[in-house]
């Protein structure tokens, strides 16, 4: 029933994660009436955040300048990593003001229920960050559900054979919660409270 | 904390009726991990759908072509105007197949509280259809609460100068509901049953 051009921006917002039908109808009825210049901004905004922001090639973290400003810090401890799930995770960690070392963002969890297995998400990565010896301890703070500790356990048992630290944030982070939504106080004690991974 | 350009883009889609923060930071972290390809396929689409898509300057429905595909159809009854309050409720009694005149979109309705008077939705362009004397029936198809009553009831005011019957989809469709969740059946009834505003 739908102008084919309309048909088509529906369908693009209906792609988009916890987008249904009814919502990305909504939302392409409001890019409709919206004048046309701000309509060329957002379309201008979408294509600069995607060609200006890059995944850092230490940290896998999202950022402008390679590598990111918190890999290129030389005031933060190259000894400790910390690893989170996604980008957000970083940002939240860094408001407690806690944490002095660098972070590695795997973007996403092993979580066999969606197939999503280890060669999924960035672990190669780490791995190859752990190989010259230089990293005492990894920090595993991913969310205190199943996947999260599956993924915990994991990284414990891929970095045995070296000469590291896995630990796991403190259970602070009610269990099954989510790290997005810990307040400050919270994630502070969880990291302060952090513990090894046998 | 966020980079400038990721920021940006979080900020238009948080502009987005029904979008707050922590959705727009998740719309904005999806397009960040889409393909380069796949995101300039999405702003050639958001602008594709604004270039080619205007308002009939007609009924000011939207529309590929001038006038619309409705309104330019010989086969229609042009001296009833159903009048509706967006786009989207032309295609729901489309549906119906039981309504074979014109349509009006007024984009909109009367609302004091929200600031919205006569003048802000498209009546100058309804009252503009009805000085040539060719239309005998404007059926106001706005939603069944207060703001739909209101403008349903302006309207017939508005009109009383003309030779036209003012008349008001029946009350199949449940008080305090909306026209887009009507199913069929329904909104057949009301068009049926459809009574002329005193």
């Amino acid at each position: 029933m739908y102008a084919v051009p309309i048909a088509r921006l529906i369908e693009e917002f209906a792609k988009m994660p916890g987008i249904g039908k009814r919502t990305a109808e909504r939302l392409a009825y409001y890019v409709l009436k919206l004048p046309k210049d701000e309509v060329a901004e957002f379309a201008k905004v979408l294509m600069s955040a995607k060609e200006k922001i890059t995944f850092c090639p230490v940290c896998q973290s999202l950022t402008e300048t390679v590598p990111c400003a918190l890999c290129s810090d030389a005031q933060r401890d190259s000894s400790v990593i910390c690893v989170v799930e996604k980008p957000k995770d970083v940002i939240k960690i860094e408001k407690t003001r806690e944490f002095k070392g660098l972070y590695h963002v795997l973007h996403g969890v092993i979580s066999p229920m969606d197939g999503i297995g280890p060669e999924d998400i960035r672990l190669k990565e780490l791995l190859h960050r752990i190989q010259d010896g230089s990293v005492r301890e990894v920090i595993m703070a991913t969310n205190p559900n199943l996947e999260g500790e599956t993924t915990a356990m994991y990284v414990a048992k891929l970095l045995k054979p070296f000469d590291v630290t896995v630990t796991r944030l403190a259970h602070g982070i009610p269990v099954g919660g989510d790290l997005e939504y810990a307040d400050v106080v919270t994630l502070t004690r969880a990291l302060e409270g952090r513990h090894e991974i046998n």
